[in-house]
């Protein structure tokens, strides 16, 4: 792999503790960095080389997955990291970062390829980049990339801004916009999955899919990012980034061997065939939701309007249920069910693929039997569990569905960060968001905004600890449906593997 | 459930004790035992109730599935055996029985319902039916019916003739054939599965299935038996009707709630549409084989004719592997590979169902794919594993078949004979072997058994401990095939599952 200077902004920040250093870390030991490879964190605060490297050290004994026990392991890893300070607004800041990454590579001989990753909120992006490119940061003779975390926009026009701005400093080859739930191990599948196994892609489409639910759900509340959740809700801060990247990943069509281009252009064809809402019709396929107090795991928790610098007025979603439509050939008349919420009942992201039953849809049956379900569990385990018809060997005659599950053990999954970093550091965008994708969300998704904006959809309360507005679930029933797993259906599942099936055990 | 009187030829017997006993225990703690029920055990020695009793209890405590451990429900179920000593060739025994059955059926005011279940050796079936016609023992105005074990003849016109002296005493409705493979839990799902899944439905026939392979493997030799099995072989004492019942149960497509009668005449559409092998032909199309000395789980084994009681030049058959092929709609095109021995390396009953791979057979695919899998576990185990493929998360690209699978916990499978006596008690013959299958079946096998007699074909030695002679292997080799789960496939599978994958633990 390339040599690579990876420049840390916001190096003392809460995502770099909990997930960029362990991500590097276990990188490291998998021997999955360059052999060449340096770190620049940056931040406001002056700092030591060994100061930086002790808060590095205490976050991977805290945040990794693995074990950060050796000490020789442990001496080589951080000999790789410095620290810079740097005001992101003075220039000279980054002239004395210039120099001293300049030095560095010239020390270490190393080839002038430097990745930038801003791990800082969305308002410092434009000043950064700019800064990058008019310093000179960025004009080195190796290749440069720019690493930026979510939000990206905050409406279509913000978004489309935005982009312009870092146009201007990177090209979209260099841009890698982090969509963490790309990164699952279980998402990176689903594609490869359907492509490499025949008797999926036998069943791949609207011949025998009746239809798709996308959960994700939160147990959490709004937690200490009120100020900020409080303009955002759960239709930017999920469903128009994490919710949507599901849906494509789900629907696209790859070819084998296929090249991140080939995403790229595979998911601007889903959401181009994905039909527009107008702002008149959200309501009628839209579900908002926020959460009033309840109990959450047999502790009592307040409303989302009692909830610390959250105004008694606010009537921010906290919960979105939304079905979708993709007119296409292989999913025309399959309706996809999304629906992400916070103070849930359980925490988990899920698929469940709901198969037609020709014998109930001919009014033959009047039996039993249940649908066959395909469910692929994304967190917080990771699986995938086909649910068939069979009948009780100890009552003939009566149907009774059972599991047959795959499980990954724990051990072998790697965190969403290391996937997406070790991809950034080999310049495969396949698992990033692209503009085009990014663009097209915020389209379908603005309809909604305004229609939120107007209070075109009811605001439905619904107590925390349950599975959101009991309109959600009339969203489905108006089809002849039901959510998946949700209260009986969870009891219904767990006596039938005898209490073995747990689903959100482990948190 | 009608009244019944239990009348056991052979009660002292091995079978008897072994299952007959013991299926009529879980039965009784299940309550699916009629409330009128009586058992009279025949045998040649004399013996007391209370020494019959004695006898069923201690086979109860050896071989019952549940703890036979609670004396009131002992007592209780004890209570319904009595003893008759009876000489199959002397009509006045056959006298005495009736006046016992008459005397108990008016004590205990039952309807007169005879069940008269064979567990003798096949040299008395024809004796026993005609002494039952003539002594009146089957006139009486209730219904009567005839359970009989295998072997059910020894060639097409021995089995015919055979049919035809029972068919004096009992009609077809009241015949009831125990094929014991039929009574396995997992074999009585076939066809359910496959009718009440769309996922398999969609799945089921030769636009998606490349072959099938159908595999009952023992570890043990001939054992006491070496004066039967001489004469007898694979072919006869497992391929004519186990292997054969498997195929059928698998490949017939049923109606929706469909009778025994539905059962019995799609059976007979399997068997008339399976391509007939001429004499000539059985030497491609069949493997034959005995095995020599080797090692069974670590323990040297001697070769079959250096069994007790073999002759040192028998030819006799322990293996046979054949290609068979179904001329029909669904099945044209698919091989089914059928093997059974004794001395193989494992003992488990399967039947693999090997998916096409469309890339890899339009020359596209030069990866490591694995082709999908599915498959069925029948014994010692019982479950459903799907084999698919995905990426390895920890190698990237490289392509790694996962297994989702479901095994029935052992406590919740019936034994086969328990099953099997519980449809005879309810006259249901859904499950058992009818004459015309058992017909065909012998017709199908007769020019085999002519081919082997005229030596056309060779006889194989192969290593005790192995999965049988290379030939085998080149069955399937030829058609590009391989068998599963043989030697390397099984590590290979053990090591995907890290090896938790244990086929064969649970003798």
């Amino acid at each position: 792999m390339e040599a690579t200077t990876f420049v840390l902004f916001g190096a003392t920040g809460d995502l770099a503790k909990r997930k960029i250093y362990p991500a590097l870390y276990n990188l490291f030991i998998d021997q999955k960095l360059p052999l060449s490879f340096s770190v620049i964190g940056l931040g406001r605060r002056e700092l030591s080389d060994k100061a930086f490297q002790a808060n590095v050290e205490q976050s991977l004994l805290t945040f990794s997955r693995r074990e950060a026990n050796d000490p020789v392991l442990m001496e080589n890893f951080l000999r790789k990291f410095r620290y810079n300070v740097l005001d992101v607004n003075r220039k000279e800041d980054y002239q004395k970062l210039l120099q001293l990454i300049e030095q560095q590579e010239e020390e270490l001989r190393m080839e002038p390829n430097r990745m930038f990753y801003l791990s800082v909120g969305p308002e410092f992006f434009e000043t950064i980049t700019a800064n990058i490119h008019e310093s000179g940061l960025g004009s080195a003779k190796g290749w440069k990339r720019l690493v930026i975390e979510k939000p990206f926009g905050h409406d279509l026009q913000s978004a489309r801004d935005l982009n312009k701005n870092l146009s201007k400093a990177f090209t979209e080859n260099e841009i890698f916009r982090i969509d963490h739930y790309l990164g699952k191990p279980m998402v990176q599948k689903l594609d490869v999955l359907q492509q490499s196994n025949p008797v999926l892609q036998a069943l791949w489409g609207n011949r025998y899919i009746a239809n798709v639910q996308i959960t994700a759900n939160e147990t959490v509340g709004v937690e200490e990012r009120a100020g900020y959740y409080d303009h955002v809700g759960a239709v930017r801060d999920m469903f128009q980034n994490h919710m949507l990247q599901l849906l494509m990943m789900l629907t696209i069509h790859l070819p084998n061997n296929s090249t991140s281009e080939n995403v790229r252009f595979k998911k601007k064809l889903v959401m181009d065939s994905l039909k527009l809402l107008q702002k008149e019709d959200v309501s009628s396929n839209v579900i908002r939701g926020q959460y009033g107090e309840g109990t959450i795991q047999g502790k009592p928790v307040v409303g989302y309007i009692s909830e610390p610098n959250i105004a008694a007025t606010s009537r921010n979603d906290t919960f979105i249920a939304a079905k979708l439509q993709i007119d296409d050939y292989f999913w025309r008349g399959v309706p996809f069910y999304i629906r992400t919420g916070k103070r849930m009942k359980d925490k988990s992201t899920r698929i469940v693929i709901e198969f037609k039953e020709p014998l109930k849809q001919s009014g033959t049956a009047a039996d039993t039997k249940m649908p066959n379900l395909l469910i692929f569990e994304i967190s917080p385990n990771e699986g995938i569990l086909l649910q068939l018809n069979t009948i009780d060997p100890l009552n003939k005659g009566e149907f009774k569905p059972i599991h047959i599950d795959f499980h990954e053990s724990r051990d072998n999954v790697p965190e969403a960060y290391e996937n997406l970093i070790c991809d950034a550091l080999h310049g495969d965008s396949t698992f990033f968001a692209h503009w085009d994708e990014v663009e097209l969300s915020w389209q379908w998704v603005q309809p909604i905004l305004d229609a939120y904006e107007e209070n075109l959809v009811p605001l439905h309360l619904y107590t925390a600890g349950t599975y959101g507005p009991v309109e959600s679930d009339e969203l489905l029933a108006q089809d002849g449906y039901h959510w998946w797993f949700d209260d009986k259906s969870v009891q219904e599942i767990e006596s039938i593997k005898g209490g073995q099936y747990a689903y959100h055990t482990n948190d």
